[in-house]
């Protein structure tokens, strides 16, 4: 079979990255009939060089096209186009409901968001569906205690996987996103007046949630490696895989002098793994918890980030000894988490379909973070600087002192970018001057033009 | 076209009720093809009579099949067999999927839960597989701030009709149940020491939270008729359709009474309508909200009692004054609710599915009311009493005081039923001695089997 050609012409200056141009004449070509079921799509490389693209410009465009099930890849024969005959409407309806859906307006550089033009909801409807044919008393049948118990099965064997922790489903707890499981977790360690330990900088309403427990915030201050150990608390909150908003993840020996903290007295560590399947070189850094058998350490979990914010699912692993604990803590307050989306994702994570979204949105992920640091290196190295931790979801970009991060984040608000500075999110003595920079919401031209404007304010305050 | 003969055998001492006996005999002609698509089932009447069950446990059982998508019904001509060649599967891997899913284990007299063997999984389970199909990235595409535009429509097209009360969408928050949305709301309204006023009896895990957060409870002495006036409080919190846990709505007197009180201040009613869908006889009583135009008082629905627990949604309409606050709030602590369950629920509310589903359980339910209330007249005379609000989901039966309820529910606990104490929802100076049953989760025959085990404790208790 020989491939089909495809003269498709690209709009250099069109807002609509190019990945995305050749997506939408791909889909629409398919969906018209143009291109039938069966026909053979050119090779990467020939396309790439016919349209003027680079190679993985149009990889990324069959990707996200094999996520939305309009082609699939053929051991050794390349790409073809699937059958839609089943799935695809007339074609005045797909177009109402394609003008109803309104993109997701995410302006650069919001951190901490997964870009959700690149979710395969195509393939996840698909998951769906399937499990509302077979089996719908899975979705909405009674209400287990701690969650789905295959999605607690998934989830173990996920933390196995991509964390290092052997961990039994029993010891899990799904919530309604890490915040849920956070809030589950003090409140059944602490009581009125309790010490916490946060880190510093660190995650506003986290320290905003503390304070409205009556519970006594004792900040750690925070630098590349992670926290220094608390004089005193209850428990300490660490993001030990990658500091949250200044990135990297904690030397081993803090990790260690941590555990021998929790151990030597009734102490209790939460490990807030908010991001950490997104390393983009080397090899994942074991989770903390694993360091202690989970015996004093609670991990905590969140597919908000690497899959979707919409889900609100997290999850809390406990130490067995704390179950019962927790247990009547949740009975008190009410479960959150909704069981609807449990069944599906857990068999989105059983067949492998997850971890081929996870990767790739990763591979993406990884390509726009390249874009950022090496703008930031040849193009803004003389208003500050950063460090590659090559992971996460955003740089903390830190400015020369001459330059003030609330002036600068004001000003790009305005114009039309969202940036958030770094010393907001300095809680108690840390003093970080910065701008916090998202890359994984934007493709490259949304990037490009994000960094002109923000060139654009930063000349105009230096004059 | 002449009707089907269907030779069933009935067994009267079988644990599984009759209707559903009925059910599964036609499941399984339907599944295996003794039953051809486009067969016509024999009148209710008829097939009543011929295997001696009442009709209205033939209706039961065609309801749940209709539900279910088997069966179907057609002007003048009665049900008929569906098609159901495309969802059907294949034998073996129907029995694995029936005898993975694990029935609810429900015990009588549990209260405040809905039967969830009566929801409509089949077309609850194509009305979400519809959505895949259609317009996937509706279910997780970008998180909207106060819940799906669609659902928040719907709840404002259910009020109305139901509730009496016309509200813009714009009003509207989806929150992760109704415990959500009174943190959400508490939490927007008060600050540390504020007075919130609650109803004794009243709901136990409220008053937690109310303390949790550093407010003061405040207990309004409740009878059949509501809650008295608070002397002084920033909020307060009633259900005035039907009292929790005696039952009962709020006279119109005191109604205009909680409205004048918040009015005269800077005071706030929370309305908590937890289950006023479901009244057995009359018309439905209008929310409180609509007395003062929602001005001083935020309506909180829920979808865990009249739908389903697991979907984790309810919903706060608040003052349009209130709006930016509470939306600060939200932003604060982290919206719960998950976006998924919500497009699919705006869909079965706007196809008349979703009031299909409740105006038939509300029948059921209703049924299962008369069963319990008659035994408890005919047979508990002797021992307490109660009043018939035809309305709710349980009914309160006080006890004679030579009875004490705590040891009544723990010897029926241990009799593997699952009663509650009234005097355990006493929160103040509220003092009643009896039971909560609950009469929704169960059919006549789980209902009757119950009500032997309670009698023979009573009696032990007796002597």
């Amino acid at each position: 079979m020989r491939p089909v050609s495809l003269p498709i012409l690209l709009d250099r200056e069109a807002r609509i990255p190019v990945f995305e141009q050749i997506a939408i004449a791909l889909r629409e070509k398919i969906k018209s009939g143009d291109l039938a079921a069966g026909a053979l799509l050119p090779p990467t490389r020939t396309f790439a060089a016919d349209v003027g693209a680079s190679r993985s410009t149009v990889v990324n465009a069959y990707d996200q096209l094999v996520a939305e099930g309009y082609i699939e890849g053929r051991q050794g024969a390349g790409f073809v186009v699937c059958d839609i005959g089943a799935l695809s409407l007339p074609a005045r309806q797909a177009v109402e409901v394609a003008t109803s859906v309104k993109p997701r307006v995410m302006r650069a550089f919001r951190p901490g968001e997964p870009d959700m033009r690149l979710f395969p909801h195509r393939s996840w409807g698909k998951a769906v569906a399937r499990l509302c044919r077979r089996a719908p008393e899975e979705m909405l049948g009674s209400m287990p205690r701690f969650g789905h118990e295959g999605l607690r099965a998934a989830i173990a064997q996920h933390v196995a996987d991509w964390r290092g922790l052997s961990v039994d489903p029993a010891q899990i707890i799904v919530t309604a996103g890490a915040s849920d499981a956070l809030e589950l977790c003090l409140r059944s360690l602490c009581v009125v007046g309790d010490a916490v330990a946060l880190e510093d900088p660190g995650f506003r309403p986290l320290t905003q949630f503390v304070r409205s427990q009556h519970l006594m915030p004792v900040y750690l201050s925070s630098d590349g490696q992670g926290a220094g150990l608390p004089t005193a608390a209850k428990v300490a909150v660490l993001t030990p895989s990658q500091q949250f908003p200044l990135g990297g993840s904690m030397s081993p020996q803090r990790r260690a002098g941590f555990v021998q903290w929790a151990q030597s007295g009734d102490r209790w560590i939460i490990e807030d793994d908010y991001d950490s399947e997104f390393r983009y070189a080397g090899r994942p850094i074991p989770a903390m918890a694993g360091i202690d058998g989970l015996s004093r350490t609670i991990y905590i979990g969140s597919f908000s980030k690497i899959f979707a914010n919409g889900l609100r699912l997290g999850y809390a692993i406990v130490p067995m000894a704390l179950l019962d604990q927790v247990a009547a803590t949740q009975r008190r307050f009410g479960a959150r988490a909704s069981l609807m989306p449990q069944a599906p994702l857990a068999e989105f994570m059983r067949t492998g379909e997850f971890y081929r979204h996870l990767r790739r949105v990763r591979r993406i992920y990884g390509q726009r973070r390249v874009v950022l640091t090496e703008a930031l290196r040849s193009d803004f190295a003389d208003v500050g600087r950063f460090v590659d931790h090559q992971a996460g979801m955003q740089i903390a970009f830190h400015l020369n002192k001459e330059l003030q991060d609330l002036d600068i984040a004001q000003r790009a608000r305005a114009q039309g970018l969202e940036i958030e500075a770094l010393s907001q999110y300095c809680l108690g003595l840390a003093r970080y001057n910065g701008l916090l920079l998202g890359f994984c919401g934007f493709d490259e031209t949304e990037l490009a033009e994000g960094l002109k404007q923000l060139r654009l304010v930063l000349n105009a305050s230096i004059q």
